[in-house]
This record gives structure tokens, C-alpha cells and sequence, in this order.
């Protein structure tokens, strides 16, 4: 049986649908000759291990399944698992924020000893916070040999140059589906294309399922201050859709694919098109006042679709990634081309190369949501049993 | 450097192209810390090795370009390299069929030790050929530690499930992707959706460019003989199209998805359609006599087509692969679905599972082409420098 140990960051969301999978899994992995070990859980107030040193070699399924209880409650971890942390079975620290302590704590469960088996094990550590602050731990921490890194956190890989290129260097050690496109095997093919020496030529991709709703609503002829109040009210946005509506998180995915291509780029080399003018930022309003303000741009944007439209062409949000530069922002693409027949929340993407030339490698399909992103989470994991 | 050793079975078509890509990006696989080591390359005539016990690790470039050459002059490889041979750096087999040495020539270069690096480093037994026998020699050959398997070859994957056991048995040294869309990333998809535990509930796909591009021309309203005349024409076909048009290729190409959905299935388990009546086969008349009798044919397909277009639908070649069962023919499908939008000789798979439930993952692209599966084929050889 092949011991994989993993210390998750962040057990909200994506973390959390991930510790029920592994509990729901342990069946179908014991089948597969693979049994994952989780040693510790953090989040941004408190680190819960299991008491190596006293022998408890990981977290049991029973606690598990209290941490998601009371996250969903919105209570503290480590409220919930006192008795075990009496009984000595536990270790909490409380002391915020987790990064400062989080160096050591990789290197304790990198050195101990599996008790009951006199073995060591390897440690995956699996990234699913949206902290930025990590990306250096998370770097140096693939440096040690047995310790992988796996992220759902889109920052560590548009972190600093140095950051990425460490976690890079030990790329064997190091996965990162899940931060393009959720499940969808778009990080994988680049890897695989990059690899095997396909000369990737240019990506275009729609990477927001939330801003593909938008677009959505538009093409039908709504408002665009409808679909974003919909949209809100629906919970397809971030409590402040300020957050979706200017790019940022598509402009990270852009940057992720790009720096796969081995270009040298950072953030602030996207070029990246808000859907709300800088008059209405969060510098100047509140997200409410935000919200009352957004009618001011439904002309404008019913003038950008007809346009569209006239030239037999749809508006779309989309990452493109080309000729050394990555733009991301709305752009009129063809009724029936792949971006243009795309329809509500799915993600898409296109790979132009040597080997997909005449037409594009297309990935279609849900891009976000915590079961699916952990999936992608769970596969890469699992696919890093040979290194860990 | 990790050294990975390759016998490449199969060195025409997709097998040379990957010789070609070998050998082209050198440069970027030591810069990746790899490097491929052809130790022998087979045909279906014979074998050719480096000398091992003279001190030759393996086949060198030019060698290996030579190699090419010859195939592609439908010269014999021994003949071209006959120099190497009588200076002891080559060693030949040349007792057809090689299946019966196979099996020691795995074992004598694993036990091989690098002269140079006093090492012994892992085999990759790539198979590029379309042979059936040899499969039971591969799911041999995986069994023997650092000795992985890839196949571009379907065949060993839809042989009896004892052969397909035995391959799947060791699981992580063995990979497969480019037997099913060539370079499309559809294996590695279902691998890692199936390893993480999302449920697949139904693939379906269009698995053929060349019946895809019958298909698309039957949709323009071109008559069926005429479209696979063309299709012969420009080399789309097999020599003989009747090869294409029975189904069988896309038949094992839906068995290697549904066996990798745990499905105890074998290829009489599968129910195929094929493009002509019994009246037409092999057994009854010539490849010459077949194309002047396709005619006949016409007013049906004409017919059908009509119906399908009637109810809004288009006429397809597709594998389903549900409920337990495989069924590959003609579908017909909604026209604005992912199917029915496909056109020409692009490949197409939709998958729905769990993740993917509301609207299917889509993965399209070119499904052929030597150079792309070749692609694939090279990815897999990479990706297994772990475990060989």
C-alpha cells in the first residue's frame, strides 16, 4: 500500500469538497493500492495536525468529517476537535497567520516516522486558499525531497518569477490543474504538448464562468445591469462582482497558461480589460453604491453587441494568449467559431500549434465549482504516488 | 540525466515520426534533464539493436536517420545499416516474425548494463505497429520492474481481457493516450477521472476523420460514392476503404474507453454498424470491384440523410459508449449539438459524469496524423521517467 501524506491549505470550498473525497474515496484508493494520509489541515486562523510525536500518524476520517462541520457552521476548527486535542491526538496552533510556522511545520512531517509501518512517507502539499502569501513556502518546500506541492491557488504560479521558477524547477514534484479551468485537462495538454516539443501557437479561451454568463445574457439582449444583478443574486459572482467584472482572475489563468509556454511574463504584462470603468472602482464606491451605479453602462454595452452582431460576430470575455503577449478583455469573435457558440457558464479553450494547426485542440466544460475543481485537485495527487 | 531507454516496435508511419522527433529535439529533452536511448528498433521483417555486449548503449542518430530513410525508400533496415553491422555496432534479427524473440530481447537489454555509466537504467517498449500478436509479449513485459509500455497500437488494448489485465496490472508504468484521437488528451482525461473518483455515465464520440469526412460530405448532399472515392483519392482511406467504412477501428477505440470505465466488455461485446451491406465484403468481391458497386449504395444513404435533416438532425459515425454497453454506427444527431456542429475529419468526444452533468466536457481536435499521434506517443514516453 502506497502511503501518500498530505497537508492541505485551505479546507473551505475546493479544500473541503476535497477532505469528502478522500473520506468518501478510501474504498476505491485501498483498491488502487494507494491510501492518502492526511497529517494536517490549515486555514487562516489555525493549523490542526495530528500528534506525530505521539504516535498518531494522521488525521482520522471521524475528525475529518468534524473540521467540514464546522466550517460549514463558520466555527473554528480547533472548537470542534478540543476533546481530541485533550486526548493528545491532536496539535493546534492558533497563531495567525499560518505562513510563518508553516515552514516548520512541512520539514516536522517531512522528518517523522510512520509508527505503526517504521517507514517514511513522502508529503504532498495541496494548496486550495486563495493566500498569495505562501507562494515562497510553497517554493521552497518542493525543494525537499518527498515533497510535492499540488495547487488549486491560482497565486503561487503568478507570484514573482523566482517563485514560479522554483516551483518549476521540481516539476516532476509539482502539479497544477486545477488552476486553469477547474478539471478540464487544459494545464495537463499544455504540459503534455510542451513536453513532447509541440510548438504552441496561440491560446485563446473563454476562463470565467461568471463572466460567460454575462456574455450570455448580453448576446440575448438583456441589460447589462440585469444579467450582473442576476447574476449576484444567484451567487454565479463574488459578494462584490467588482471582483469578477475586472478580469483579474481571468488575467491569472492567461498568465498561468503563457508562463507554461516558457514566456517570461508577470501580471502587470497582461493587458487586462475591465468591464467597468475605473469611475465606479471600489477606490470610489462602495460595492452597493456599485450596484445602483450599473445601469450607467447599458447603453454602452448594447451598442458594443449590436455592433458585434452587424458584423455577424458575438462579444465575448475571453484570455488570448499569442505572439508573446497575453491580453485578456472582451473581444468580437465569430457567430460560429467555437468561442462564438458558447453558451451560459462552461469554459472553453483553444490551442493553436504545430499538431493542431488547420483547427484548434478544443477543451470544452464546467470550469469551476468545488466538487469538480477538487477532482482535478484528487487526480493530481494521485498521479504524483511514483514521486512522493 | 535521466536516461530512458526505448525499443520501439513499429518504425513506419507513426513510429518513424516519432524516431523523427527523438532524435529533432535532442536539445530539449537535456535541457529537461532526459534523454530518449533507442536500444533497438523492429519492423515487421526484423530486428535491429545496438551491439549491447560490444559496449554500445544504443542506436545512434545517424543510424537512426538512415533507419528512416530506408523505410521510406521500402528499403530493408538491415540493408541500410549493413555498414554498422559488420562493424559490430549493430546487431540484426532478421527471423520474421520477431514476436518470438521479442521476449528475450526485452529481458537482455534489461539486464544490460550502460558501459559508459556503469548503470542500469529503464526500458520503454513503445508500440507503433498495428500487430495483434505481440500483445500478449507487452503485458509480459510491463510485469518486470523498471520495464514500462506505451501504445499507439489499439490492438493490445482490445485483445482478451487477460492481456488487457495484465497490462492494466502495473498500471503506472503503462500508458496508451494516442490509441484513442491521437494526441487529444481523451485517455488521459478518463484516467484521471476515473482514478479521482467523478462517475462517467456516458462518452460519446465521432472517432474517425475519415468517416468524418464522409459523413460532412453526405451532409453537403454529395452522393456516398462519390465522397468515398474521394476520400480513396486524396488518402484518406485505407488502400481499401472497406477497412474504414465497416467501423472496426472506431469499434476499438470505443472498447479501450469503456474497458477503462471498469467495463468487463471484449470486441464481440461490441455492436458495430458498418458503412456497407455483407453483399460488399471482401469475402464476396475486390477493393476494385467494391468502389464500382458503390452506387448502389447512394439512394440510401441520400435517404437517411433527408430523414435525419427533416427533424433537424445530422447524420453522424459514433461511438456511445453507456449503460454498460458499446455501440458504434450511424447517429443522428440534434444540429446544434457538439456532434452534429463537427465538421470534416476532426475528432470529437463528449463526456457526462458526474462533474460534467449538465453539459458534457468536449475534447476536439485532429485525431490522426503521424506526426500528432507520434506527439502523443512521446508525451507518454516523458511522463513515464518516474517509474522507468
Amino acid at each position: 500500500m502506497k502511503i501518500i501524506r498530505v497537508l492541505l491549505i485551505g479546507c473551505g470550498g475546493v479544500g473541503g469538497s476535497l477532505l469528502e473525497q478522500i473520506v468518501s474515496n478510501r474504498e476505491r484508493h485501498a483498491a488502487d493500492g494507494v491510501r492518502i494520509a492526511v497529517a494536517g489541515v490549515c486555514d487562516s486562523r489555525s493549523v490542526l495536525q495530528a500528534h506525530i510525536s505521539a504516535g498518531h500518524n494522521d488525521i482520522d476520517d471521524d475528525v475529518l468529517k468534524a473540521i467540514l462541520e464546522a466550517k460549514a457552521a463558520g466555527k473554528s476548527m480547533t472548537e470542534i476537535c478540543k476533546e481530541k486535542l485533550l486526548e493528545g491526538i491532536l496539535v493546534a496552533d492558533l497563531s495567525p497567520p499560518p505562513a510563518d510556522d508553516l515552514r516548520n511545520l512541512i520539514k516536522s512531517i517531512l522528518r517523522s516516522e510512520d509508527t505503526v509501518l517504521n517507514a517514511k512517507h513522502g508529503l504532498v502539499v495541496v494548496d486550495c486558499s486563495a493566500s498569495e502569501s505562501l507562494a515562497p513556502v510553497l517554493a521552497s518546500a518542493v525543494q525537499h525531497d518527498g515533497c510535492c506541492v499540488v495547487l488549486a491557488n491560482k497565486k503561487p504560479m503568478t507570484s514573482s518569477l523566482e517563485v514560479y521558477d522554483g516551483l518549476m524547477s521540481t516539476a516532476r514534484r509539482f502539479r497544477y490543474e486545477a488552476t486553469v479551468g477547474a478539471g478540464l485537462p487544459v494545464n495537463t495538454m499544455l504540459r503534455r504538448m510542451v513536453s513532447a516539443g509541440d510548438e504552441v501557437r496561440r491560446i485563446a479561451g473563454a476562463l470565467s464562468g461568471t463572466l460567460g454568463y454575462v456574455m450570455s445574457g448580453l448576446q440575448d439582449g438583456r441589460p447589462f445591469s440585469d444579467v450582473v444583478t442576476d447574476a449576484k443574486r444567484l451567487g454565479y459572482t463574488e459578494p462584490d462582482p467588482r471582483d469578477d467584472l475586472a478580469g483579474m482572475d481571468v488575467a491569472r489563468k492567461a498568465l498561468i497558461m503563457a508562463r507554461q509556454l516558457g514566456w517570461r511574463l508577470n501580471m502587470e504584462d497582461v493587458k487586462v480589460e475591465s468591464l467597468y470603468p475605473d469611475t465606479l472602482s471600489p477606490a470610489f464606491m462602495s460595492s452597493g453604491d456599485f450596484m445602483a451605479s450599473l445601469t450607467e453602462l447599458d447603453e454602452s454595452y448594447r451598442h458594443r453587441c449590436q455592433e458585434a452582431k452587424e458584423q455577424g460576430c458575438i462579444l465575448r470575455y475571453a484570455a488570448v494568449v499569442e505572439n508573446g503577449t497575453c491580453c485578456v478583455g472582451l473581444v468580437s469573435v465569430p457567430q460560429h467559431s467555437p468561442l462564438g457558440r458558447l453558451r451560459g457558464s462552461d469554459n472553453l479553450v483553444e490551442i493553436t500549434s504545430r499538431c493542431y494547426s488547420g483547427s484548434p485542440l478544443i477543451i470544452q466544460g464546467a470550469g469551476a465549482g468545488n466538487y469538480t475543481t477538487a477532482n482535478g485537485v484528487l487526480a493530481d495527487i494521485l498521479d504524483l504516488q511514483d514521486v512522493v
